[in-house]
C-alpha cells in the first residue's frame, strides 16, 4: 500500500521579543503523519499514537484532518487519504505541538499526491488547519515548523513569511515541565490592548534582534530577548518562572523565557557547550521548583523544517531528513 | 578668534513602521551651529538666524545650549563657550530641527575643545540637550542626525544604537507644507495604550522592514512601510493627507507617511527618477488640499550625518562633509 510519512519538528513561537511574529524550528522532537489513500472518498484518521486518547479522531476537528482536508480541495483531489498520527511533541507543551501536527499532515499528504505545492501553499493549508481545528492558529509555530529556521510572519492571512538568517553557533535549549497550560487561558491573560511604552520598546527589540540574527552579533541578540507583552502576564502560570530564568542567565545563556504559551522555557546560547550547562542549570531549577520529571532537549536551531521520511518522491523542496538534536533527560 | 561650525542634517523618523525608534538622516536641509570660546566662562547663545526670534536665547533652555552644557561638564571644561546658530530646518516641521540644533551643538563644542569623544557620548549629551531644553527628546532623530544612516534606537537612555545598512538605490521624498503642527499635541493624539493586534502587526512590519534593509529586498521594505500606531491617530491633522499619500503611491513610491509628528510627509522611492515622479505628485497634492507654498527636498539617504564643516582638526569620526540633495521647490 503506498503511504508517505512525514516529520515536522517542535518550535518555539515568540521567541520573547516577537510575540504572535517570531519562531524558530527545533530538530527534534516532532510529530510524524503518515497518509495514505483510502476508498472513502474523504479524510479519515485511523491512529493517534501518544495522546493518550485525548485528541479528536474526527478528521474535520482535528488539525491535521482539517490541514489535509483544506489542501486536498485545494487540488480538486477527490480520493479520500487516511492518516495516522504519531505525537512526538508532549500535548498543550507551549512547543507547536498542533502546528507540527497540521504541518507533517500537509506534506505527507502533499507527497502522497505527487502535487509538488509550494511551501506558501501548503503553510496556508496548515494554517486553516489549524485555526478550524485547534480554534486558533498560530502562523509563528506553523512557518518555521514548515520552513525551518528563523521565521519572522509578517502576516499571516494573506502569508507574507520572512525567512531569517540563523548564526552558526546558536543554540536553543528547551525545558518542558510537567505541567500544563491551556492556551486560551494563556492567551487571555494578555487582554487586548498593551500599554504604548511596552509596545514601543517591542518593537525595538524585534528590530535590534532581526538586525542581529543578519550580523551574527551575539551581544546585540542578548539585550534585544527582553519581552514586555506576554511574559509578564504569563509569567506566574510557571511556578519559579523568575528563578529557572536566572538559573539560564547565571549559566551564560543569552536569554531566555517561555516558549509560546508556556509552560515549556526556551534559552538560546553561544555554542554546545554553553547550552550543555544552560540546560542541566535549567532543569535543576524546573526541578526545585515545579518537581516532576521535565524533559530537556538541546538543539541548534534546525534550518530544515518538515519533510517527507518514509515514502514519497523526495521531500519537500528536495529537502532532506537532517538530524543533531541531543535529547536530555 | 577660533570657532568652530558643525552641521547636522533633518532626519524623517517613525518611518511608517518604526514608531519611537526608526529615523534616517537626509543630505539637506540642517542646522548649523558654530561655537567659540568667550570670556565669562558658561554657555552662551550669541544669535539664532532664521527662527523668527521664536527659539530662546537663554542657553539654559535652549536644545543647542543644554547639550553643549552637558558635552562641557562631562568634560570638566571649565571655559566658556558661546553658540550661533543657524536655522536650516523649518520650526515644528517634524524633521528632528531641535534635535538637529542640539546635534550640531555638541558637534561643534567637541571640535572647538578637540575632545574627540565617542558618538556614543555626543549622543547622550544632545539627548540630554533635547529633553532638557524642548521638554522631550526624540533619540530616533538624534541619532541619525549625528550617525547618518538608517538608525534603530533600541533604547535611548542608556543608548543603545543599532545602525542598519541603506540599499544603494533608496531615495527620499520630503514635502514641508505651510503648516504647524505642535509635537506635544501630535503626541496627547496617541493616548497610552494601543490595541495589542496593532502593536503585533507593527512590531512584524518593523521586524520585516530590518531584514529588507540588509537584504536590500525593496519589495518587502515597501510591504512594511504601513503605520498601524501614529498615522492613523495624527493623520486628520493634515488636510487631505489621505489624498497626498495616494498621490505618492500612484506615483511609484515605496511607502509614504508622516515625518515625525508632521507636517512634513516622507515617501521612499527606489531611485532618483521614481523620486523626482512622486516629489512632484505629493507638491502638488500639497497645493491642492493645503495651499500656500510647500517645500519639497528629494535626497539619498545620508550616509553620512553631523560633521564639523568650518574650523575644528577633522571633524566626528574622521568624516568630512559630503552633499547630493537636491532642494526643490
Amino acid at each position: 500500500m503506498e503511504a508517505v510519512t512525514a516529520f515536522a519538528p517542535a518550535t518555539v513561537s515568540n521567541v520573547a521579543c516577537g510575540f504572535d511574529v517570531l519562531g524558530f524550528a527545533l530538530h527534534e522532537p516532532g510529530d510524524e503523519v503518515t497518509a495514505h489513500w483510502n476508498d472513502a472518498g474523504c479524510v479519515r484518521i485511523d491512529a493517534i499514537a501518544n495522546d493518550e486518547g485525548r485528541l479528536p479522531r474526527d478528521a474535520a476537528k482535528n488539525t491535521a484532518g482539517v490541514a489535509a482536508i483544506a489542501l486536498l480541495r485545494r487540488l480538486g483531489e477527490r480520493r479520500g487519504v487516511t492518516l495516522s498520527i504519531r505525537k512526538g511533541l508532549p500535548l498543550s507543551s507551549g512547543l507547536g505541538g498542533s502546528a507540527a501536527s497540521a504541518v507533517a499532515a500537509v506534506v505527507a499528504v502533499d507527497g502522497l499526491t505527487r502535487a509538488g505545492q509550494s511551501l506558501d501553499t501548503l503553510l496556508a493549508c496548515a494554517f486553516e488547519g489549524e485555526r478550524d481545528g485547534a480554534g486558533s492558529a498560530h502562523a509563528d509555530n506553523i512557518a518555521p515548523s514548515l520552513y525551518g529556521g528563523f521565521v519572522l510572519v509578517r502576516r499571516a492571512d494573506p502569508v507574507d513569511i520572512v525567512r531569517l538568517p540563523v548564526p552558526a553557533s546558536l543554540t536553543a535549549v528547551v525545558v518542558h515541565p510537567e505541567l500544563e497550560i491551556e492556551t486560551a487561558k494563556a492567551r487571555a491573560l494578555l487582554g487586548d490592548t498593551v500599554a504604548l511604552h511596552d509596545a514601543i520598546r517591542q518593537w525595538a527589540n524585534l528590530g535590534a534582534f532581526v538586525d542581529a540574527l543578519h550580523r551574527g552579533d551575539l551581544a546585540l541578540l542578548s539585550r534585544s530577548l527582553e519581552d514586555r507583552i506576554a511574559e509578564p502576564r504569563r509569567a506566574a502560570l510557571v511556578p519559579g518562572f523568575a528563578a529557572i530564568k536566572r538559573a539560564a542567565a547565571d549559566a551564560g545563556a543569552l536569554g531566555a523565557s517561555l516558549s509560546g504559551s508556556g509552560p515549556s522555557m526556551f534559552a538560546l546560547c553561544d555554542g554546545d557547550a554553553a547550552a550543555d550547562r544552560v540546560a542541566a542549570a535549567m532543569t535543576e531549577a524546573v526541578r526545585t521548583h515545579i518537581g516532576g520529571i521535565p524533559q530537556t532537549y538541546v538543539s541548534p536551531i534546525a534550518q530544515v523544517g518538515a519533510r517527507v521520511v518514509v515514502g514519497g518522491v523526495g521531500g519537500v523542496g528536495g529537502l532532506k531528513a537532517s538530524s543533531g538534536s541531543t535529547p536530555h533527560v
